[in-house]
């Protein structure tokens, strides 16, 4: 399956599709509690950002490959999405270009899609934010793009670092990006859920003025490693 | 005229003004429109971003090339400041100093100056927010600047990667920055307008449903180009 | 002293703090005047941005050094932390991972520490801002961390190219981030005073109108230096 | 297999080796032919620089999954490598560390391995020029690191943007480095092959002279995209 | 003119030239004495570096803007080269892709041109040491580009910060690159003599152990501005 | 002493300085070496670049804070220099402009100082290497700077975000640069040269074939940690 990667010239029509009520709450889990539940992998790296604040969500990874400064394969994207997909965009090649703006976003809210992931840039930022369409890119910039290259849709593609297969679940939040496999969906689901909870428990404790040295119980393991305790910056000076 | 750009030691006091009905209707206008209606030019660089949300301006520009850490000239370009005027700021070499706050500004204002933008940093970005003058930065640094070395006011100058000379006019908003020429700005203003009318007509089809693909026409170039749709990933494995 | 820079395994108890009053005082003062009053030194890189809009502070440095992907240390500081206090942490080397999350903030806010600055990446953004608990960091990244390697608590460190002290005073707000030597706190403290007054006044003719060239006499000097006025540019077509 | 993408604490012992001869000739093709050949994919960031001028070469991709600041799985990978391979590293965070330095090269020449490429610093540059162990990587730091966390070996990963198989070839050379999967190396050094025949062709009538426009025909198609030739600048203004 | 920058679709066949005697003439003198000569201005930002080490040279520039991804003009602009010429190079946005490489360089060569300036990326970069073609450039890549798109050849540019029209002097070595005005060139070579022999006869008095302080009579006026002399830190210890 | 830190308008003429031999020894260890025998403190960030290849030093710091753009403050320290000294320039703010050339090196030279390490640019990099004046730092840039502003010449400094005082011993190769406590020299030099034998030791054994994992013993505590051997791929698939 690696081989397609990178490849051009082709739009898969069917992807699969976890089901709806497990990818909405992995969203509202977030980002840092899903990459913590799935061994700390998939994340996006931390050049892509959201251009709004407090917005967490999730959704199907539909992909998109685009050549540098053409955003022509946006529109081929469209057509492919369903409600509750998520687009999820890679350049060939840097690039901080404006690909996407208010039409494309009608476009998209107009068939259901949730948000927009690029490792690129895109444009109309004030606009996307009054209309309430999430992004996370990695720059803003009203640079025009053309329409002459053929990308991919449907493809597996390297986001921010991490490899996104389309019917993967991506959550994005204010922390940033994370990717979840399609087959892992459930069980990464139950280990966020089992950790939200576990760290409410300690929240309370913490909150209550416990302090994390006793509730991890580290005191033996850090004595172990040497640590050493002294009264003074001025005990040092020898 | 090109042999001007990077001399110090020189103010020009008179430079052309655009009439401000038209630089007002390209403010509303804002930049991605503004920068695609002129043939998508004139864009300064991403790096400079709004320290503010929401604001969207358009002025004629009082250009300053200033040394590095050393904002001398922003007091001698207040003088030559009109109302509607707006500062474009640029350093002989590269700094994210602060070479700009809030007496600076209030004192802009008290001559009508419409906002800054700089290629380098900015303070009291707060109180610049909660007196409502706009500025558009590559930093936020509070590093003080010096008054020992002089640049020049209301020369051409390169901000951002882009030309601007003084008198051009420059808008801005949450996107970035575009200049437009003096000369051209009544021809751009039209262009602009009939491009905005023309995506108000293409938004309301998109938000009805109606595909890029089909509203374009884009379907037959796709397919010369030899866009191969299949119906899922397996098809693809030989 | 200089010898403890970057030691590890070792945590100092017993640090200076200053009166709580000049510490209120010189984060009521802000960044930018209190790094002008003490002679613009104490500025820690513009790389280091706040997570939140309008929160201007001081405290007490406690110093944390850790190593790259590993907040181990976190936890060791929470316990030598007072109210008052403002965690000032510093990796060994380059790093962008979420070393900070809302379960620490929370154990911190419970000891009554004021905020968090570090030249690092944290998480839980979103969190930190509805809980109030305020962060000046280099990267939001939901990046996870381990607790294996040691580093320090309260030994002097340079953060954001900075050297801070443990006990020095340390001012944060939507400018940045500038640190004071504890020793000079009170005569840094007057100094600051003294200018925002002086400001005050200057704002005033400002406001009105005044130009700075007039009111800091900068004309002679300019017209020594040399700088020449002409009416436009066709005048220096030569 | 995209699930097992930064995974730890695994080794896979046998990885699939393409035959030397492929291997060595695509080396001897260098990174620009073969990147074309192969469709423009492949290609890691143009940030992972050569150490060294001049040096092409080609390997099987043992790959090393590695903590930021942790260069424990280096030791485990060794073991794993064999005559014609290349260590093909990437941090699970960004980190700049010196991962490796001629100790870990010494070993790793005297098992037959061709180089190193790391998404990460290397260290001792001197000596592994001197030593004629070839590296491509981020950076250049002394930065020593631990060995604490487990990383993997021989499982997929992403380095320099590209997904990297175990066994894929890994070709580099001052323009950088390209991956090609294990299954397309025939296909692959084919068409690389035929490509750098058409070059030579090429090469041979543009020294003598002729045009690329003649060449390539390119004449007619600009003159349908609009291209317009004027006399001199001059011509244009109106 | 200035209206003509980022203009796309048009190529200029006539440029002014310079005699080639001053121009080789300022290639001798190099970057840093010619950009000192003419007021300091014209430097390229720091960013272009020379892909070879030890090359000083001059040449008339053409200018070439092209579209991200897209090396289409290239093929254009080398009609319109004529021996002593040297490409310059900009994108209309930022773009690291390796927009050239041996086989252009063949056919600059074959046509007389003595160099590359670009503000994006290249590839070869081996072959293209070997034939001793010099380049300057942003980046080194391997990335594949298209033809698809219009830009201009020989209209004015920013390239590197600084505006470049065509007919203007390119200079070029191991310190970057500047530009200096077609009209100044005789002025600029004049004045870059001089200073050369000036610093010739600096160079033997501080070679023979004579202090800058001494040389250029500083003493007074550091002591006016109140440097002060102690003997050693403990001195400041108050 | 640390309020010394960033102070101006200073020089201090008596600084501690090592014996050249243990200074001499530390240079011929090297970077990795000493950074590595002084408990891993002390390295300069790895911005900070070498302009040459191949060359290894050491010596006493003399260090100079530096205005941006303004390099007047390498005068008054060239007379405070002694054989053996090397030249430490951090400015007090960011900055790339080409502070120092070959007339400066020819100063330097003539009093017998080692090498310039600077967190800023530098010029004439060519004639640099040719005259054999070693130079590590952020930028080469041709931008010229003026003399406007004191600095310091002898106080404590944050140079590469490490602490440097004058008098500590400066190591710099090709790895970088790396800072020794004057007090601590004859300690870090007996480790280093301790580690260096070890090393040397190991070298012949990796370089016989025996494994890193047998000759650290490190297999018992990669299994305790639960690191898992797979004999392929296929055998994770589950």
């Amino acid at each position: 399956m690696s081989a397609l990667i990178g490849k051009t010239g082709i739009v898969v029509r069917n992807i699969p599709r976890a089901q709806q009520a497990i990818i909405d709450a992995l969203g509202r889990l977030g980002v840092a509690t899903v990459h913590e539940a799935q061994g700390r992998k998939g994340l996006l790296h931390s050049a892509i950002r959201p251009i709004q604040q407090g917005t967490s969500l999730a959704g199907t990874a539909v992909t998109v490959l685009v050549a540098p400064g053409d955003n022509w394969m946006f529109h081929v994207a469209v057509e492919q999405c369903r409600p509750g997909d998520l687009l999820v965009v890679a350049p060939s090649s840097p690039c901080t270009d404006g690909y996407f703006g208010d039409l494309l976003a009608t476009s998209l809210k107009a068939r259901g899609v949730r948000a927009l992931v690029i490792e690129a840039g895109i444009r109309d930022s004030h606009t996307l934010r009054e209309m309430g369409f999430p992004v996370w890119s990695k720059a803003i910039s009203a640079q025009g793009t053309v329409k002459e290259t053929l990308g991919s849709v449907n493809l597996p593609l390297v986001c921010g670092g991490q490899l996104v297969n389309p019917g993967d679940i991506v959550i994005a939040d204010d922390d940033g990006v994370v990717v979840v496999r399609h087959d892992e969906a459930e069980q990464v689901l139950q280990a966020a859920s089992k950790r939200a909870d576990l760290e409410e428990q300690k929240r309370l404790r913490l909150a209550a003025g416990e302090l994390g040295l006793d509730i991890y119980a580290m005191r033996p393991r850090l004595a172990e490693k040497g640590l050493r305790y002294v009264d003074s910056l001025i005990d040092l000076d020898d």
